[in-house]
């Protein structure tokens, strides 16, 4: 359990930091569908660390071999796997870490919850690295989108104390701004760490999709969106705002433009009752602070139960915040791309 | 699609605000469990309109008949079916939202969805009454968790502009503050509506719940909890305000607690990897302002394309928050029970 | 789990035999579905006690209520739930099977599997009562699948040992023949029962139906037809006479017919890889004696683990192959309308 | 869909004939369990097409790599990957089936269904390579099983007009019989293939395992074993023979035997109502000869819809039985531990 996700479009991550592959299998892609890797490549190397400045120095080429499920360039239909290769591992970083867990990370809860078998290497499967085969997924999922005019985007809006008050502009890899990039090598001077909100936001999606209840797009995409290591909150369209305004200002008033059904406003995010209603759909994610600082935190070792102290060096980034953009858009396009799979079989008859 | 949950625990809840029944069915519970219905009644009548000042005038007595799966008071281990008569409904009252969609209501997207099939009366599905089917299974959930220890227990942190500052306490059914009712019946009398945030802890709970990646408490909790109507965001631990934290501050260190491993906070909501860490699971839920309002609103006639304006009378909240405060309570209860079910295969071999 | 199925149509069956009620909730309907209660009505009538000879003596009439999800004879599109009252129960029938257990019966294995939880009157869930509401969802699923085109009507091959050497008439409902009834009649004279197979046919499918490996024709109408109580075996095609063959006997050819690809042969059952090949679905089942005779078995008290002797009064079939023939139908039809709508989202893009 | 089994054990198989490497990821096994790779190899030997007479001159090392979720030979609780190169593959072999389809194989339904991309050489996904994944994962759940007392062993009683009348010994590994070998030789000699019965027995089963109606062993055990390619049907206890019989004949009557409840047959293959009843479960399975023959068989080009006539060259068996053996014994396995750790989740409060 908790690796594979989607009811159509399943996919099924797999890999270890510090494993010899980390990978995923894709069932229910609809065949045919052209795959483009150069510009996968480039997706994938948003996310990738040797891009980022103050990131970690673990270089990974992150370069995708398709097992299965691929035939010139096009998807077959059944099911795609690749693997990407961990080559520049160094498993006794972490030596120490199976027994003094970090505090933040999931030393501990892994070590309790695999009765101590887990791979404690660089966090094992709990580690960011897994989410390479993430963005691999996910960066499919937005070529098949972008086919049909939607388009997946997401920017970083805060970090630290710095926000960005600029408008939205619907464009995929902005570049991040040079006051969070300041703030960032501030806090990673003094051995510590920043977390930061993204907000991403669907363009182009038809209304109808997601289901009622517990399968409505806020369901689904927040089930994709905390598989993000560090998300610790979501929200949709004006989310926790709405807390403190009234009905009258938070609904949206319905129109007519173009000939067509719209909305005044967006601050329900482009969903009602779990259904995309035509708007945009605005999700925003609450990132922690990297828990991999090198400042003494107290922990304890769990053979011994002495308390003890740790600094965590190695190499891991200031802020995963910009490298996160990435894979808030994998997250997202995957469950967008399984609810319009899902919303086919309900056109049957009409 | 939608309306089912869980993995080993399974609910699925149907009916409609103005069908002739509402009910669930779960299955997977385990078999001999005793099911106090004095209790439960309680439980769900903290839901239920009649028990609310500014609550709607609707009167439903919610007596939940079962169907099956329980003989002699205790659980048969076989599907366990529920119903709830609707008793008090009047489709007259919504003759008119089948052509002109209510602002911030599923009506459009609902229509859109089901081309135009669905039951539009009070929401059909998308209603708030569904959340009495939702009661009862968390609620029978409830009962369960608290044989091993767990109490989950949700109170109202903010209504409109009235938070509260107390400490949390760790009990179910709290009155809500006096400022709160007053801030909901100066919305009324405006024709008005409120939202607010709910808080809800679950205390008891062992470390090692959970699963890494789709299916953390994180992912699962939100799934439950986005089926409650209105909600729009969530959060886990310091949630949002994780973002302007660093590391240092945001990291909950380890420490030893009569012998055992424990943390010297909870920023992270008792959740690392998806998984438990044996402090209070803490979510915090935006729920929006009921988008029933008398006031004036614009919206469209979808059979003529042509806007007018609606002012939605009927029975409804001026603020739903003190009802979905139990709802928070039982959608949390689900997500936890299921996966304390799944903890069990993982003990195989151990 | 167990009583669920689906993966798109998704059908959930609860109730015991002697609870107050047994039903189902469908979801993944198409809206917009017409449902002729009528029809449905003589379907499950099919099914029914007092329509056939030789067949137990309760009376039930079997009436369906819909609770939700049909809005003027249309699915909805929401979660169609749908009881049927248990009227004619006798708990005191039964008293003695919970230390008791009749062999060919679940009532042990029930027992044990619930921790002694169960219900055992009347086999409590494992009852084949429980084909009701099968056969209920199953005749919902027939009509929308002729609106397709497609025919599901099974037969009876043989009883005891009475064959049907007849040419296969694609027609349902027909009448179970005259030497059939006789040995049927035979068998309950002398406190005995029988067992029979029966033959279920699939026609006006289009080829492409189905999903390899695990999910293929074969496997979920498998799924599907094990759900009724009493078979034991199934076979596609030719199924275990194609042990005999070679494969020059057993491979069906291509021809061209009308312009069309089709196949000189059916020895495969209309599925190659798991797939539709647009030839009939021929499916046989193996059913069992009725376990319930009156002559003496030996069974064991589990309370006292002492050896005795049962003899099964009550009232039962002396023999189910009659009544099977609809649940066959209901069954496969469950299956093959799953495929067809998780088939639409394949389509995507072509 | 379709390449993805069990509830708590997850296997999702991926790969083509001719792809660069198959393979699988099973999520859901118990940490720390130990994987002998020698004993796997052996296991998976067995299938493999080098160690049988008159098979596939195809030549595969079928080098198991473990990818993730392997740690110092036990498993680590998070997904464990593996894969197996294709060595020895030649696509010009296959260059004419995707205009030609061969009778028996799902060339022609693969095409309809993934609309003319899927992958023709080999049969692609459909191919019976991709039994070595299978083979794979169900040699790790048979080491997992055995540690429990439970143990899978396959036989054939059937290749063509050969039967196997010996007693049922419980043993894995044992040789064809030399009769066999000879009838398969003889057709191999004339351009024909042969199929086949198998019979698979668990035994250490304990009571309860297993799910009422739709997820009972018999459902379940369909859904693995109808994934081995050629299965075309399968049969529990005595099965078809069942239709022959009074219920006085076929019931299994019970007894007390070392103070412990058993039965005095097995009439039943050890499943009641779905659920194990403490004696060995008993499946067969129907194999249809090899569809691929050089003898000429009549096709049609799909292209330009002419008929025309086809001999299967290429590498193949002239059965396939004594290799579906080992299948056999893995699909059984995987259905069965899957089983076992659903059934943990029942345990709780007992």
């Amino acid at each position: 359990m908790g690796s594979t996700f989607g009811k159509i479009l399943k996919l099924s991550i797999f890999g270890e930091s510090h494993s010899p592959a980390i990978g995923g299998v894709m069932e229910g892609l609809p065949s045919g569908s052209t795959i483009d890797s150069d510009r996968l490549h480039v997706f994938m190397q948003r996310r990738a660390p040797s891009t980022h400045v103050s990131s970690t120095t673990r270089m990974e080429s992150d370069s995708v071999e398709f097992l299965s499920g691929v035939l010139n360039g096009k998807t077959t239909g059944t099911p795609l796997a690749f693997i990407i290769r961990n080559s520049d591992f160094r498993r006794e970083d972490y030596s120490d870490i199976s027994s003094v867990p970090r505090p933040g990370h999931a030393d501990y809860t892994g070590k309790i919850k695999y009765y101590g078998y887990n791979d404690p290497s660089g966090g094992g499967h709990f580690s960011g690295r897994l989410t390479a085969p993430l963005c691999c997924a996910g960066g499919i999922a937005i070529q098949l989108l972008e086919k049909e005019g939607i388009r997946v985007s997401a920017r970083i809006v805060r970090i630290g104390a710095v926000t960005d008050v600029s408008e939205f502009c619907e464009e995929s890899a902005q570049p991040v701004p040079i006051k969070m990039l300041d703030e960032i090598e501030k806090a990673r001077a003094e051995g510590d760490s920043l977390g930061g909100i993204i907000e991403c936001s669907i363009n182009g999606l038809p209304a109808g999709l997601g289901d009622p209840m517990f399968d409505g797009l806020e369901n689904t995409i927040s089930q994709a969106v905390f598989a993000i290591p560090g998300v610790k909150g979501i929200e949709f369209g004006d989310g926790f705002r709405l807390a403190e305004m009234k009905g009258s200002q938070a609904n949206d008033a319905f129109c007519v433009n173009d000939g067509r059904i719209s909305h005044l406003s967006n601050h329900a995010g482009g969903i009602n009752g779990g259904i995309s209603n035509g708007m945009p759909v605005v999700v925003r994610l609450a990132v922690k602070p990297t828990p991999s600082i090198s400042l003494l935190q107290q922990s304890v070792n769990m053979d011994t139960l002495e308390e003890t102290s740790i600094s965590v060096h190695g190499r891991h980034d200031a802020c995963i915040v910009p490298r996160a953009v990435t894979c808030a858009e994998a997250a997202c396009a995957l469950a967008i791309l399984d609810a319009i799979l899902l919303r086919r079989s309900e056109a049957y008859g009409h």
